[in-house]
């Protein structure tokens, strides 16, 4: 056993359920050994360090083509390098498919945009906008056979929103495949119609784009959403869940047996309306749908993620620059609210963000962590037990994680290509030392040491509950 | 690294969080390695074998003195020996203080019983019964140090209940020192009553057990334990929960933040009031609070199971023989339902059970099975992570399961020492082949192979989470 | 005092509030006194019998132009005539808007079909299904000034339904306006994907209506028109609400403060699916939507009517023929589900079934059936005080009712035109014996006595809370 | 008809369903005749004004015998004249049985403190400390035929409490006999528990109060006491309900069906934790059981009444002084808060409180507001129809009510012997004018006008719902 490529010693192995002292041994890129005392090869010292499955971002955008002219800040490359840099080892942006485009066309588009960027392993979810015949005949059986294995849904936003006989067809396809399907949840008549009405009164300030999108429309479409999913019978995971009021219908929806699965993002447990009440177009670098909600409204998203409403911790990375022609002032600066580009950057801060307030903080447990940002969007997309989880025959993603640095969390210290963090100025405990994909260090001490092109495209599964015979296998 | 004392080859290795195909390395009765391929020492084939984590049996009782004249009909050795032939590792029955009892007394008393007889390892939980000054102030601290760091309160049965101050007490000693408090919520008076009008009708068969604990007896003391913890603010968990209506009230509880664990067992997913109405004094067999409910109940505690409320799978094995005079029948053949004594057997059935109805059927996945009958009653009850997983230090305390084998369950097959079972009958798919305790083989196909006496007693630690700063590091 | 027109002797007089003992004298057509003993005039003795206010029937539909080729089986006259053998003194259907009509124009024309026939008075609801600029700028200002002053939205139809946005624009007016607004609350693509599936698989028996609509479809809906009423602060009136899902919607919407009011129908009391499980074409006679529901879900409907979920029962009487050919099989015998005329009849049987199952099966009190059937709908519609109580002043609209009259019902002893009854056979006790219209008799025992054209339009009122600054006046 | 004794002109008369124009004839003290224009006898002019029921006071305390040397200081000459002046023509005070004491005993001293002192007619709750086999076996059947039908419980102070057992008891006869029962529902032991660590903690001042009996104390009982009316199926009554937690539990208890009525009061609508916040002994004016809850809070038992959780509306009247030596300082200036006599003066200043708040204020219908001060307390208590309506037949006990008059509430305005009042300050509109009591007026432009001793002893009924065949006639 003396010929690993790799052995990480003598570090505090971190899995969804377990916290062991151990060594890990590393060969071909995958994880070959734990045992208490392993030699052989090259080592890294993990003493007084946490040694964690690297982060999935289930839920991110990296050069996805705009409609409105703006572009996305990140490429596969800059992308990639932030996320290796915090912690993360898998992303899985979105290969959206606009109206009336094949979708195997884009897919192959994005596939050109990711080929020989990415520092890290990277899978495709699909964003169905135009859920035809020729698509749900055709097209996405053999995608899913191809591995896209999950595929987003939008309730609003006019270029990408399906009506609800759509919404069935997409339900009824996922049930029939296996696959998981991914719900933007806000009512969009509601959206448009308080948007025209504050537009007239003159309210197109940043601020009002809360406004716009208030909790009602976001559990509006939550309920609607679950209910087409209970028709269908089939698991839905409704993500970005932002405010209280959803995440109350998730709970009784879950509380009833149904199979409805939710993801929560950090700009709903540190942003708040707050930071859209920044003066002049300031708080357009908040600008993100769902918004954030009121301060009082953080305490039941961390409740969620404590008691499990939530099985996915994502970014919702969405990259556009404050300053310059194409992000946020792609419109104009101080453009009304409703031409300015929506998101927040965040594939960096997510897992510090989570580590410091969630576990350091004492209202989640370690494992969960692991579960939230990990081991579960690996189960869910299909990528378990390649990835999301530290045990012998998965690929060496691992994060070694400081749990006593303090760092000030400023721009200057990601490695994104977006110029502002909306989180600028917090103070955190814990952040990520060395990161190694399939047993590569790809990131140490904010240093990228992985060469773009490295990363491959990970085909996901589709869940095989009837032969495995092991119980329903697939969901968190 | 050849010189382990036991390999076991070619499993599919699982935990709370993974399911993994690689073989486990033990020296020294703990798991020295986990890898692909692993040579040295003697070796145990596990091919087409689910390897799993002991499972712990956080609720059963072995020998415990009764105060009606009647017997249980297991003792550690019999019971042990039960367990273990179920797949079980661990037990931790109770050390019950009678009122006016030095609590410390009743521990050594217990100890006495258990000595020399298990053959798997042991903790107690106390039964608290008489919170006084002199148990809560010198004689609990002193236990706790030693390693009795659970009890158990109730909220009925007139020689065991505290009143809601007493409760209040124990609560708050629980949260300053950090100990963890078992509940048996049902409503004593309302018991009380009902019963005395049954009988005052002369309806004292069996099947007026349940007619006198109906579902809104165990809600309105489940609502009270809940709000008790609630306003001491420390975590309790609710043992043996059979109802819908107080599942509802826990899930309610957890629902709005507050660290309410709860329980549930076998006779809740597979007997119902059916039962109880089984010709003669047959309906005896299946007596034990709370009673099995309507079949409709059923698919509640599977949703229960599924949806996280419930943490913890025990038996709470109570062995009392139906034929005999110190079983069921201690107060006479057709004795009126009020003297019959409380309980079923099920140590060795709990895990074969779960598991067929559980897993194969497709309600749980695996992890989920390990998680609620071994990881998660280790964590909760500080035996992690020497017991309830299976990682590089732990307790080689392994069940080797076959999932393919179809079993009909009879009596005849179990190793315990009461004359019936109440599931005598059922078909069932996947029984433990091979059960080890600390490296050694000490139940294979049904035969016990371990000496009486092997079994220890662990002393349970309390969780620490102020020094880790790692999480809410104890509660699952 | 003694120049009454008319004195009612000796009955108990019933109000929404009060049963009291006493005399009423009517003049002008209007109640002038009340008290022990009245004289002067032609009497009536209505000994042994209860003096209830009349019915206000404030869901039927008469006369109303089909765009199928069907045909409405009651006009204004045969309607009317039932109504009033039935107990019911006001009616108030719809003047329907076709997608592209003018409003005025439906409305003139639905007079053209009223004039002249009625034996009661009578009133319209509007049902707006084009709420363009013109409609919601220009004419329904103008039709509320004349007495138009609540309208009916569909969410489901095709030829009727509103998206969201339109009806965002629709409860907008209203909140202008103090108009109100009744929303049938069906998902319409949810019913158009179910029908597509179950036609697809052959499945087009009348019994399969229930099956394309279940309890899920309405229960969303529910929930959005909740919504979008949150979101426009207005109230709103939920129509035939049939299913127990949907009544909880109601139920927590009304809890949290929201008004929001609802209206339950007789055909969820009284049909269940078994009725649509009546061979060959028989179950067309149930078809209606929402569908009749599971026999359990009767009981919901009752709590809903006891605890005060509901503060209307009207009868959503929709006259289709059995037999011929432009009723049920208008479409053809044995046609497929989605092809027959959706409705059953009830405007003469509404206020018996209530009373017998209600209030002498002891579930209701005799004040609540006032006040569902008689005193809410003239609130809620502006029609009171002049209709809907026996108050001196108001309109002398009543019925003499014998509480002890014993009843088998049969479609025989029915004045509508439509063939069948879907009660026939029930077993009722208490049945009108005299309905007065404005202090004439109308019917008596069964016998018409009134000339078709004595009933009036009644133009309904807004309420006016900002000047009478006694409380929110409106809702009831 | 022209021998009336008192006619009572043009004003606007309101029911619990109605508001009418009419003239009230009165004749032998009751209602002869309601009509537009009426003559003869003696005239009162009611132009302007609002006729309405005078109002039920259906928890009020005076001159009870207190175990703790306090005095109450209203007896039933003033609370009378303080509750007519304030509108109120009828009140429920409680005969309280010491435990050990005789139930008949207990009333015949309370008829003792009554007789000759009241200016309005009166009836008595009971309540029992003490139900032993004598008092529910002999006295107690025996006190219903005689007209005492309602009885209070309570679940907290040592004096009166009673356990589970008891009220179950208590419950039973309560359903055998068709009583209605009270419940004042907070958790006896809890209140003790966190009120000795308060005081082992030095925090005895008055704003403790509050934090001994937090809103999870009530919440408790009263979900208890739901559940122990649920087990009999009993109506209750829970009273006095302060915080929202309890009023959650009781819509909950609603929503399925079960008969739970309940009650709130001034303070919980217009005091809060605030005013506990007081400086100095000057809190001690607040100090009542429940306490006032958070500001917040508020909303939500407003809520309640808006929302039918409230059928009834009352004082909780407990008079004792601030000054002196047997009132608040009865334990002495600056007693720790346990040692304060519990409860606020309100009988005369409970109808102008709701009346400009709720019904000016828009937020209840005056009809309601009828409802939940007169006729809702007059059926539930079986004094209908004698007693809180305006109907032929019923007593003529009225108040003429002036909307319009501003008034600035002072302790001078008011007529109880309490030397304050806990509302000082707030600023009215509407005020009562005139109080009749069986057509006699009693109170006028705040002077008293009647002999003390004048008012009646009202004996109750039970309802019969069996006989009368015409629904629940008994509860709201």
């Amino acid at each position: 056993m003396a010929d690993f490529d790799l052995v990480i010693r003598n570090g505090t192995v971190v899995t969804a359920a377990d916290v062991s002292r151990c060594d890990i041994a590393i060969k071909g890129g995958k994880i070959a050994a734990l045992a208490e005392r392993l030699a052989g090869g090259r080592e890294i010292d993990a003493g007084g360090l946490l040694v964690l499955p690297g982060g999935i971002d289930a839920h991110c955008h990296f050069d996805q083509p705009m409609g409105d002219g703006s572009e996305m800040a990140d490429d596969f490359r800059s992308g990639s390098i932030s996320a290796a840099c915090g912690g993360t080892t898998t992303i899985i942006p979105f290969a959206a498919q606009a109206k009336g485009q094949s979708l195997r066309a884009a897919v192959e588009d994005y596939h050109r945009r990711a080929d020989g960027k990415a520092v890290i392993d990277y899978a495709f979810h699909l964003i169905i906008s135009d859920p035809n015949a020729q698509v749900l005949g055709q097209e996405l059986p053999a995608l899913l056979r191809d591995g896209y294995t999950s595929f987003k849904v939008y309730m609003t936003y006019d270029d990408l929103k399906l009506d609800d006989r759509q919404m069935l067809d997409v339900l009824d396809f996922a049930r029939r495949e296996g696959a998981m399907t991914m719900i933007h949840a806000e009512n969009t008549d509601c959206i448009a119609w308080l948007t025209e009405k504050l537009e007239a009164g003159g309210h197109t300030a940043a601020k009002f784009h809360a406004v716009s999108r208030p909790q009602p429309v976001e559990r509006e479409a939550t309920h609607r959403a679950i209910t087409l999913a209970e028709l269908i019978d089939v698991p839905v995971l409704i993500v970005h869940v932002s405010g209280r009021e959803a995440i109350e219908q998730i709970r009784w929806a879950q509380g009833r047996g149904l199979k409805i699965l939710a993801e929560t993002c950090p700009q709903y447990l540190f942003l708040s309306e707050d930071h859209l009440e920044a003066p002049g177009f300031e708080a357009a670098k908040c600008i993100c749908s769902p918004p954030p909600r009121g301060k009082d409204n953080q305490k039941y998203v961390w409740e969620g993620l404590v008691g499990g409403v939530f099985q996915v911790f994502s970014s919702d990375h969405a990259p556009f620059r404050f300053e310059g022609a194409k992000g946020k002032r792609n419109a104009g600066t101080d453009a009304p609210f409703r031409a300015v580009p929506n998101g927040v950057p965040g594939v960096e801060t997510r897992l510090p963000l989570l580590f410091s307030e969630g576990v350091m903080a004492g209202r989640i447990d370690i494992t969960r962590f692991v579960a939230l940002t990990a081991s579960n969007p690996a189960k869910i997309y299909g990528l378990y037990p390649r990835k999301g989880t530290i045990a012998v025959g998965a690929d060496a993603d691992l994060v070694l994680w400081d749990p006593e640095r303090r760092v000030t969390l400023t721009n200057a210290l990601l490695h994104h290509n977006v110029d502002y963090t909306p989180y600028e100025g917090m103070e955190l405990t814990g952040w990520p030392k060395i990161t190694l994909s399939r047993g590569e260090v790809v990131c140490q001490d904010g240093q990228v040491t992985a060469t773009p092109g490295r990363g491959k495209f990970l085909p996901c599964e589709l869940p095989k509950p009837a032969t495995t015979r092991l119980g329903t296998r697939r969901y968190v």
